[in-house]
């Protein structure tokens, strides 16, 4: 077998075989596969497309490229999250101690944002002192004192899949359908969790722009999850405007605190809820504390506070804060119809929330602050958000990316995306 | 402007602007675009295809790329051939040297064999003391003298496309239609010469299988080089059974003296002076010598030992030849109705003709003499071929490529193909 004849095969449209594709990603990841190869297969693939078959099995090659690991000495089921990406969505923070607290053990490797949408990691980074690289010991230490972590991935999990996406990001090969799903999936399923809720976001500050394609999306991870016997569902979610009121590092460690604390806004206390509930009832947790009952009564919130000290942050430390801010205005009354999750994310990113190359830095105080959400009404001259920045120099191509990102009319725009739009289930 | 950028557009199916195309091959030759960049665009242009205008603008950039030559100086009009290469394919050997002698002057670059067709340079190389390298003054010189010259293209001729063309090798994407008529073209304009006439070869010894693709192939050609101001015409031609009786290096440069002495096979003697009457005519050249009595008169042999002799090499010396030889015999009485030239250049090159990798040498004296052709009435027992090769252990690999290559019937093969097939003008 060559490189060659795997990728004509896909260049000329036909089904790659097991053999096929055992072979070349194995070969990929031991670099018997040039890059410029595995580049011209990707394209092939993002162009003809793989069958469900071939989106499996290319998956089980990713995972055992790498170590899968086992979290069976744990007293209880493990159930994880992971969102496809956007803008304000922090939701794994107040998540991961809200499900440990009622019940469940939740062992999720995150990764770090590039682009308009943050990273978990950066988010718990911006808590002085806290880690984001455990071993496999250590996770499972902070697991059994805390039920929840939330960590880098190693090294030694799909391989493969670091190597392929790598590439992908720079030879215009994000895109491919089957390889966003087996990469996601790839991950998750080599982390070893027994159930998995997936957060398939739609909308501007999304991967997905349309429904139909984060449901084809949805649905080929259920099917990937389900074939690996990992209980997998998928929910639709809006990411047309941003989640909640906070963008940015610290800004959203903020928010979540208030969550976790019995408050913050309305759709990431609903979605943080909805989902806790998918992921118990994934993992086949019932009559344990429910999630709205554990962010009321503070059991979230100790968790959260065990999780954070485990890995080496204060809970209680104050959060690095912008040097500068800069308030935008309501123009005009009125109901605020439309707030664009891409220009509100690209705003905050050049504020300086996220990267533009890998090994840059992220400003953890920088961001945006949300004083008003769609359907809102709003009175001229109110703060409609506050930009926060390590220097003033930003603000310009920041309120550049604002430009057209909001409307304020006379309604709400009737095609706002419903929070949940659908639920995908084997 | 980034890599991204332009390969998103191919991959998007949407056309490549003329600075997308400049910019994209220049930053490719300086190294600014990486090989893996250029390959997923390679296989985004094989799978979404180009139009003729970003055809021709591809083009030019990888002529740009590079030097172009100028024959100016020269007191006659220039006119070339290319072959897209065939099995027995030594057309060129008799074709330069007859061109030259009835008024053209031919400065014809040309390439080493990989794979299952044989290259021009290695065919003469096997005369021992001639140079395949050349400075743009000596050529100048053997043109001068000779009236033709055939040499080896300089590292300073399109060098873009000399990277390319490396990279689609590996990476499956040699087949895009528009890389290929772009890749001979560029290097034919860049050479200089003002008239050019293409062979494009039809049949499984091709690498245009069937006729509808070498049409494609043939027209755009065409069209790139009458764009470029190169008076420009096509023949399609038979590649279903070999050219001439002679496969294999030396053997070929005998075929080709023959020729040259007035004798030799009919089929390589038709083809020869049809393609040129061919280059002739688009050079404009007329009322010259007809190429039929330059053969028979012996001024092309003349112009063929002059050339020789310029460039080191000794017309009258002993070729190379294989120590050892093996018949094969007409295994029963009939027709030859089928013989495949695919399975004898496959033959030829495990034999020792070919090389496998770049860095392998040729054996020049190995390769297949044919003793009937299709149509030829055969009687059993009879020789069919001969193989020639350095070593006995090489004709098993060799008989198993012949298996099934020939068929003995009781009529001849009426989907045989005629040696001329089309001509396309633009």
């Amino acid at each position: 077998m060559d490189a060659i004849d795997v990728i004509v095969t896909k260049r000329d449209g036909r089904e790659l075989s097991a053999g096929q594709i055992d072979w070349v990603i194995d070969a990929y990841t031991k670099g018997g596969v040039a890059d410029e190869q595995m580049s011209a297969l990707a394209m092939a693939i993002l162009l003809n497309g793989m069958n469900r078959r071939e989106i499996a099995e290319w998956t089980q090659a990713m995972i055992r490229s790498g170590a899968r690991m086992d979290w069976s000495s744990l007293p209880g089921p493990t159930t994880d999250k992971h969102s496809t990406g956007g803008v304000g969505d922090k939701i794994t923070l107040p998540l991961a101690p809200l499900v440990a607290a009622c019940g469940g053990y939740v062992p999720q490797l995150s990764g770090r944002g590039l682009g308009h949408t943050g990273g978990t990691l950066d988010k718990l980074e911006s808590i002085p002192g806290w880690r984001a690289s455990l071993s496999n010991d250590e996770m499972l230490d902070v697991l059994g004192k805390a039920g929840a972590v939330v960590c880098a991935a190693g090294d030694g999990l799909a391989p493969a899949d670091k190597k392929l996406y790598a590439l992908r990001d720079v030879t215009g090969t994000v895109e491919a359908m089957p390889l966003i799903a087996s990469s996601i999936m790839s991950k998750k399923i080599a982390e070893g969790t027994g159930a998995l809720v997936l957060d398939v976001k739609v909308g501007s500050g999304a991967f997905m722009k349309n429904v139909e394609q984060a449901r084809e999306l949805a649905t080929t991870m259920v099917e990937l999850g389900t074939d690996a016997g990992v209980e997998t569902v998928a929910l639709l979610t809006a990411m047309d405007r941003p989640l909640g009121r906070a963008v940015g590092n610290a800004l959203e460690v903020t928010e979540s605190v208030e969550v976790l604390a019995g408050g913050g806004p309305a759709d990431v206390v609903e979605l943080t809820v909805r989902l806790a509930r998918e992921m118990l009832q994934a993992a086949g947790i019932s009559g344990g504390k429910d999630p709205e009952r554990a962010l009321a009564d503070g059991s979230a919130m100790d968790v959260w506070r065990r999780m954070i000290t485990a890995q080496g942050g204060d809970p209680d430390a104050l959060l690095p804060r912008a040097a500068e801010t800069m308030e935008i205005t309501v123009p005009s009354s009125g109901v605020l119809s439309r707030l664009d999750a891409y220009g509100v994310g690209l705003a905050a990113w050049r504020l300086g929330a996220g990267r533009e190359r890998k090994e840059d830095q992220v400003s953890f105080g920088a961001g945006i602050v949300l004083h008003a959400k769609p359907g809102d009404l709003v009175r001229e001259g109110q703060p409609l958000m506050t930009l926060h920045a390590d220097e003033t120099s930003r603000f310009e191509r920041a309120l550049a990316a604002l430009e057209g990102a909001y409307t304020v009319g006379e309604t709400s725009d009737p095609d706002l995306l419903p929070l949940v739009i659908d639920r995908i289930t084997a």
